[in-house]
């Protein structure tokens, strides 16, 4: 009895110590990781590339495929086992000329900015100018019925400040631009302007992508976002009812062409010891066309490149296959996370992890993560090794856009959740430019997503 | 028996279920404390009248005059049961005309962008010319000694960006700015430079006090921050030693005035239970001249009123009395923390916790507490209310300078910690102006002061 003891407690000794020891090295290696990250790494120099030399690059665009040659050219630099496209059919939405707006009053004309929302038809060549309505819902719409016909819907509900997480004041409000005109035209409205998606009152209108659903071709009317400054003093004129005579005016010249090409681009470190283990991280390459796309997501497409360069650099040989993909077509369409997807179901390839950057280059906070109780319990360990570096949200759900086709029962989908007190005052809107990107809080964000990567590679999953 | 444990076990439960009751009822109240100050704050309008209309308020300056009326104005809106002003005596420096720079070689001469030191001398009237020696830390200067005599010597030690708080990059660098030319000038050394405390790599040289020590009349030599821009200029230059003569040239007209008067703004809400059990919450109202002092320390102190203003908007009637003080001089002398705490000596009053905001305006990560164990035990129990607001760090360390002389064994200091990322982009320099405030992380930081002085009146110290 008393050697069974002695034999357990030795065992448990060992074991402690073994996992001592892993904690030790692994806060040694992460310790290297931010250091390189932040002393030379090279993802702000690559997004000062993308944003400033390739700039905003819708799917379809021509500098859509500039952003691809470069991918792969700058891939192929890594010295990775392995850099290739993936062919994705993308949508063809262009904005045409820029668009125009004003408020037409008996007291008066009033510009306003407003830019079309992605997949929107054009209105007349002349124009289109009517009576407007404001509401807060898309259920509004539904109740006023035949009352919207002829008319322009205005979409006027803000994103509620009180949300800490602003993906969330996001998420409360994103159906007007989505579904806005859908709804709004099958009542006979003639138009629907969507107040932009941002926390922050100024100029900038942002796009997005809409949807006519199922609208006959008849139900099909034009949409834009207007800035919240002009949302802000359209609603006051309209609140002047009676007194003021309000109708709005926009021209905008966008138009769906036939379907286009672009690429996947993936390079990947062929694991040591169990190589048919992929663990994918990625971000969109596509952006869209207002901007240069900085934060949305030129930030999480450096940020990705830069884990397979940290490992490279630093020597640590993957046991499992890492991948890294720029995703085609993320923001109208996900043309590529589908081909992607699609890819990895006829090969028969595992993926046991994907992580996905596309929440802006902020300074990162933490993960979402989408996976069973015991994948999750055994990512928590991890937790206190990356409380030096002010990450604290190991939280669940999460993932992306693009790796959400990879889900299975048992593998790991997560997201990088940096701060997100700022992101949509950049978000799909002339303001996200490279100046919006921080240096260190990209680079942090790197890091962290190399390191997280690192420990799923050492100790895979459950 | 039995009966002593039925009545422990009844005790137990109701302890058990008054703290439940509690944990609700601070968890509604946080909630409201965010969504005021998120949805109907005040701190953001504060702010741009104080940076926009007053401006960077210098002890001793006509804008840190007005900072004073405006903050008495202002407190006294609000209901408070007192407002006062305490004189207080502080250094006039004044910078004077605009700085001149340049690298002079024998390839040419560079401008370059400098600031003077807070406290430094000026140059001669003309200017000064000399050979300049770079170096990369006191103790260098040192074991020059001699060499040093007759030149400009430069201190070019960047901040070290490996540091994830940028505070102790900070920390481990600002020795050169503080006792660059104190050090080079017992040496006989007729200038110094310091490369700008600042990781960011671009022209904006960033001021800060210096000081001369115990030196001389004749070992006090003027001192400039040079931009990290020209820094690295200069370097470059100083690096084609032999091919390259390299000289430096810097003009600067700043000087000592005698001393002049400020006043630190005080407002109170007297405590309903425990009025002598003193709560203080403060921020510095001077900054320095090149900006308009924003981050430095406009946040902490629109953040500081907005917590008396939640208190009273959302007829919180505290136990104790909440004090808010806008410390005067903190920049150059911490006049208004020294007069503050001697009047707190001179009146016996009892500070059982003081609160300081002065790290910028940026997303709030936590806190950093200087307590007792058994105070820093009772605090962590509040950990869990801040979770839902990305608040996570509880750590030991922390207060501020200004309420730094309030110190006692048994009383709790805080400080707030924003996110430090971006601070020393801003600091002391031109570019700490009202722009760079995020209007929400504003926000954030003032609800998350708010909750946790919600805490300490409620439940006290220990």
């Amino acid at each position: 009895m008393k050697s069974i003891l002695k034999i357990t407690i030795f065992f448990l000794c060992a074991t402690i110590s073994a996992q001592q020891a892993d904690y030790k090295q692994d806060s040694t290696q992460l310790r290297e990781i931010y250091t390189a990250s932040l002393t030379k790494g090279k993802s702000y120099a690559w997004l000062n590339y993308l944003s400033n030399r390739i700039g905003g690059r819708l799917a379809g665009s021509e500098a859509d495929k500039k952003a691809v040659a470069w991918g792969k050219a700058e891939l192929e630099k890594l010295g990775l086992d392995k850099v290739w496209l993936q062919p994705v059919t993308v949508p063809h939405w262009v904005r045409g000329e820029k668009e125009e707006a004003r408020i037409e009053t008996n007291h008066g004309k009033f510009k306003v900015d407003i830019c079309a929302l992605g997949g929107s038809i054009a209105t007349p060549k002349e124009g289109l100018l009517a009576e407007i309505i404001e509401v807060k819902s898309l259920a509004e719409v539904d109740s006023l019925g035949d009352k919207v016909k002829g008319k322009i819907v205005f979409f006027n509900r803000a994103m509620p400040a009180e949300k800490i997480e602003t993906f969330r004041a996001y998420g409360a409000s994103v159906d007007q631009r989505y579904s806005g005109a859908r709804v709004a035209g099958k009542y006979g409205a003639v138009g629907a302007i969507v107040r932009s998606m941002s926390l922050k009152i100024d100029n900038y209108p942002h796009t997005g992508v809409m949807s006519y659903g199922d609208n006959t071709e008849n139900e099909k009317i034009p949409t834009a976002a207007i800035s919240t400054n002009g949302a802000e003093l359209l609603s006051t004129f309209l609140k002047g009812k009676g007194k003021i005579q309000t109708k709005f005016y926009f021209k905008q010249s966008c138009q769906n062409l036939p379907d286009a090409q672009s690429s996947n681009v993936i390079g990947e470190i062929k694991g040591s010891e169990f190589p048919n283990e992929i663990i994918v991280v990625g971000g969109h390459l596509d952006s869209w066309d207002l901007g240069d796309g900085s934060h949305d997501d030129g930030a999480g497409i450096v940020q990705s490149m830069e884990v397979l360069r940290l490992f490279k650099e630093l020597k640590i040989r993957p046991k499992r296959t890492l991948r890294v993909v720029l995703f085609a077509n993320e923001e109208n369409g996900l043309g590529g996370g589908k081909a992607y997807a699609a890819s990895v179901e006829k090969n028969n390839e595992k993926h046991i992890v994907a992580l996905e950057s596309d929440a802006g280059g902020f300074t990162p906070r933490g993960f979402g993560f989408t996976c069973n109780d015991e994948n999750f319990e055994h990512i928590q360990q991890w937790k206190p090794l990356f409380e030096p570096y002010n990450i604290h949200i190991f939280a669940r759900g999460g993932g992306g856009a693009d790796i959400g086709p990879l889900k299975k029962d048992d593998n790991v989908l997560l997201g990088l959740r940096p701060d997100s007190q700022r992101y949509f005052d950049f978000h799909h809107s002339a303001a996200d430019v490279f100046e919006a990107v921080h240096k260190r809080e990209l680079e942090l964000g790197a890091a962290t997503m190399t390191s997280i990567i690192y420990l799923f590679d050492k100790y895979g999953i459950k």
